[in-house]
């Protein structure tokens, strides 16, 4: 099980790293400068789980280990020094649906670990996923996550359920884990290929 | 004094699914799927009061009660399925005049238990009341409640103010408690009926 | 040194009052009433130590002194009653580029002294300058701080990191302070008055 503790370990920060990477590209889009690069990326990449862990009274994962603060400036820098090209936005995109499906399942473990029930523990996994970016949308001055209809929140409340659910069954940690995270993965992934999303509220009358 | 507790109980909830019906309602305004219903109607719900919470270190209401949010993605469910009619938002706008008001004395109430000093108070009080209604602005693109020029967060700061009045010159919980509902609703009341609003800031020499 | 404490003391109070009008001054642009004066004036004037203080588990610094809110609400009404004139504008300009500066060493301080690390710390230290202005920009629909690509988050980057690198090279804290103070203000002063800005992120093949 250690192996898998490290590889739970990296995952981590690698979530960090490209959730900062998609900061650091707004910035990118907006032609800023180098601070607003290393702001944005940090802001996406440590939002999320300062949420959750301002919600459910824990130490601010972040404030202690500072190491995230660097993965996520030099994520920053690797963006600035790279520049755009079409295929490593798409690569991205693929970089960003794996870490939102560990991420929501690693919210949610914190979460539960700390005795929060069930129904909020999925939220704090969904808010760990998805908060960062909302606020890099919001500050970024574009249509953010939430308002944009793909199906990008729905993989992370599959993840978290799933995970929640094969806890409940039973399964130990491990096995729910990777369950949730394939599950939000697999749903991200249709997202992205077949571009799918929800269907929309009609008002009355309407067509 | 039980009866009073209990109705009190009810209308914390009562309060809590309005606020979410109004954050769903400006999701059904974008057009939105069923999970930025549900997102937009617990941010919504829950927003002030997890503000509040934060800022005097008491434990956030909902995290550990997570009928607050199920009561949230019932109100975001019942949107959904009744649709919009015009009569229905002119309804909930009355409905939001009574959560308002009944916000405003709960947040108040619950910092002052805390220990907050009266000043401060009054600002818990607002904010549970506001702060879930201005997320719910910024997150759709819409021009917020506090530029709206609305009489809506002057009522709430009339219904804290008043309640924390009547309680420095004595009276107990539930008459100060009325009294402040009472005095934030009837301003909200005649805002909404004569189309009321503050006078605005004028450069010297604009006219 | 007590009349330094003392000095510093004037100066955290300062430092909120000229935020909080750099805030009502947002409001006045949007000609808003007095009550969205004293909320714009109250976010920004307290809002960057809002954050800092959650970030690092600390009582949030106003919630049990109200003077700091009574400070910005006095800054509102000031901006309120004095209405606008250029040359005030400019004023403030400079009254924000002394309040930025000590802000972020102030910030900074107290982070350390939670014993946050030196690299969370200098990131407190920034979020205190710079949080309250993010969320008026945001609440005022204004192009952010950090979008704006003026030289305002890295003169605070500067301060904090001149404060921090002082104290570790063994400077006692006044001097440590002093030193940050300065070469923050320097840098701001430089930018207002040549009008700098770092230079853009460019694509490859853009010129």
């Amino acid at each position: 099980m250690d192996a898998l503790q490290t590889a739970f370990y990296y995952l981590d920060y690698a979530a960090v790293a490209v959730f900062a990477m998609s900061g650091a590209l707004a910035a990118a889009r907006l032609r800023q400068d180098i601070i607003t690069f290393a702001f944005f990326a940090a802001i996406t990449g440590v939002g999320g789980g300062t949420l959750r862990d301002l919600l459910i009274s824990a130490p601010v994962f972040w404030v202690h280990r500072p190491g995230y603060i660097i993965v996520s400036l030099l994520a920053a820098g690797l963006v600035w020094v790279v520049r755009g090209k079409g295929w490593r936005f798409r690569a991205l995109l693929w970089l960003d649906a794996l870490g939102l499906s560990a991420y929501a399942v690693v919210g949610t473990a914190k979460a539960l670990n700390m005795g929060v029930p069930a129904v909020s523990a999925v939220i704090m996994g969904v808010l760990t996923t998805a908060f960062g970016g909302i606020i890099r949308d919001v500050l970024a001055g574009e249509p953010n996550l939430l308002v944009r209809r793909e199906i990008y929140i729905t993989a992370a409340i599959v993840s978290a359920t799933a995970f929640v659910l094969m806890q409940t069954i039973g399964l130990s940690f491990w096995p729910a884990a990777i369950t949730g995270f394939a599950c939000g993965f697999a749903l991200r992934a249709c997202a992205i290929h077949f571009n799918l999303s929800l269907p929309g509220f009609k008002v009355q009358g309407e067509e």
